[in-house]
């Protein structure tokens, strides 16, 4: 029988839809093409956040509590108006982004170690504001994570819109046996919230006697990275992890993560924490790192400048000092490379809204990915 | 509140399993010990695939063209009865498996290069045979591929009882736009009988006109691992790519994995041949590898010898020279780690059943996995 009519009568014995051979992204066949980092701005020397206003200027923080517009990389004068923060280890003024409609409300949101609120030292909270020439204005703190901490580690701080809603994530604060399993604390958790700080009547906790109705899931260490798959719509997130347990998560509505009683790797002092990698109840990461690579932000790549990246996932080690692409199929890890090495700390991934993917990198400021050649 | 006391609400709030905290696995919190190989036989020079007698004995087929009987590590005079083979390129005596009843039926299976049937050199055959002292008897070919030909690529023939299936695999046999996308011809697939070699009804493509009925799935290159997930009863397969192309799948009734039309990788001529990695109607792999390793052999741990690789996949490397582990969890890879390297062409693998794994290395014989002290 000739290859025509077999696939013919194929299609007429099993249906259409397992024979449309339609094809896509031909561009891995060839193997991946080499990358290079191109200096953007030296000016913000500790990048922690980017967004991009719809002129194309970039805000950036620098998590030494200061807030830059970037244009054609220079920076002026710090932004006036930001709230109190209090500088402290890991702390500072963290993440920014716009949202969605921007263009027509103004609003803009930052997440930053707020020294407010009940108890000695500072925790995370996020506040909306609007930009005014050079300075804020209309500031609201719209979620304010209780209670206090003088300790230094695990603000988390990342945030990103999703179908509307402002995600957002507070690492364990160092108190990882205390707050992360207790869904009436802060801390080790996923949150969920409207724009304006409200919270939505569909969140899984919501009608949970005493738990922070605004979560979204929990039992996470120190998630410093978030972002959007473009194939599914679900956020994905890093989650830095102890030694040899950096983890990939897909946060899901209700879903309890495991820290600190289930994971990889071992407290940085030697503890053994997570003497489990399994329980019951307790989602797996997606993929995890041993040695840790001391995970922070990651970018998914949907525009059309690195077809060979294109739905796959980047990652940014700290401590690796590398760029780690994560190609992705259905949800799971099917390949991963390293893309860049030598990188230095690379601390804030995102795609411009040119399609090019922008590093924040600690210490240098900020690169941009290309193609080499 | 207390966190007994909150754990108390809680489950009455979310219902018990989500905080039913029951662990297992405490070993990979503190990291992959070392391992390293240890001789069991140099008698057998080709071993290709490995058995287990009910005595403790090690059936070994030498793709020579041999199959020898292994005791203690020595082997014997070769076991008499094998049919005519085709010693051809990758062509030979391929893997042998027992009944898993064979204690009270006394059937064993032999995949091999086979001479007979139509046209010039041959194609992959199955027969079953008993072991009568040290020569086979009850011969009887239960599968043989159509047609014949020439060339010494891709005779697949790996073999596993699954569920009471016998399956196997067979090659495109070089000649992947002929046969791996055409059911009415045998070469690309994974096919499913029963022990006598007759049909499952259950098939997926057995009211298919023209459509052999043993086939399983299609698309595939050159499976040469099979291997049993322990948590989930599937099977799971390594396919020997196209350079930058191999893969890992769980053949699945009735899908078909893309080759020649979709995959990773290029010929090793440097043709082009899977223009793309994505098709419509097309599985992607669970894994893949550019730079290709050369996958052959792979087994999933189940023994308690080594608690830290348990319910992961051991794959190995003919070109890659190397044992890798692949950290399993729900049918994702999240981690993947050498645990040998510079072991040679690790052929096959299978578990023991002492438990231990062990190794058919090309040129060098028979290896055991240990772990360093
Ligand atoms: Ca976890
Ligand atoms: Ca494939």
């Amino acid at each position: 029988m000739k290859r025509s009519n077999w696939l013919g009568a194929m299609a007429l014995s099993l249906g259409v839809s397992a024979l449309a051979m339609t094809f896509t992204d031909h561009s891995q066949a060839q193997g991946l093409p080499e990358f290079t980092l191109q200096d953007v701005s030296s000016d913000v020397q500790m990048p922690w956040g980017m967004a991009w206003l719809p002129d194309g200027d970039m805000l950036v923080t620098d998590r030494n509590g200061e807030l830059y517009r970037l244009s054609d990389g220079q920076a002026g004068s710090p932004i006036a108006g930001l709230p109190e923060i209090h500088v402290n280890g890991q702390g500072g003024l963290l993440d920014i982004v716009l949202h969605p409609e921007y263009e027509t409300n103004g609003w803009l949101y930052i997440s930053y170690s707020d020294p407010e609120g009940d108890g000695e030292g500072s925790n995370t909270s996020i506040m909306r504001a609007k930009l005014d020439g050079n300075r804020l204005s209309n500031q609201e703190v719209i979620y304010r994570a209780e209670i206090n901490s003088t300790r230094g580690q695990h603000y988390g701080g990342r945030m990103i819109f999703n179908d509307g809603y402002l995600f957002f994530t507070i690492g364990d604060r160092g108190d990882h046996f205390t707050n992360v399993q207790d869904l009436s604390r802060d801390g080790g958790k996923t949150y969920r919230i409207n724009d304006d700080g409200s919270i939505p009547q569909d969140n899984p906790f919501i009608n949970v006697p005493n738990a922070k109705p605004a979560i979204w899931s929990y039992g996470h260490r120190n998630q410093q990275g978030i972002a959007i798959n473009p194939l599914t719509g679900q956020i994905w997130t890093s989650e830095h992890g102890p030694r040899g347990g950096d983890e990939i998560n897909i946060p899901e509505a209700g879903k309890n993560y495991g820290w600190p009683y289930v994971g990889y790797g071992i407290n940085y002092n030697g503890e053994v924490l997570a003497e489990a990698t399994h329980g019951a109840g307790m989602e797996q990461p997606i993929w995890y790192w041993d040695p840790s690579i001391a995970t922070a932000g990651i970018e998914f790549v949907s525009s059309d400048r690195y077809p060979e990246l294109k739905n796959h996932l980047l990652v940014g080690g700290l401590r690796g000092s590398k760029l780690e692409l994560l190609e992705i199929s259905d949800d799971r890890v099917i390949r991963s490379t390293d893309l860049i090495t030598d990188s230095g700390r690379i601390r804030a991934i995102r795609q411009g809204p040119d399609g090019y993917i922008y590093l924040g990198i600690e210490g240098e400021g900020i690169k941009r990915l290309i193609p080499a050649n």
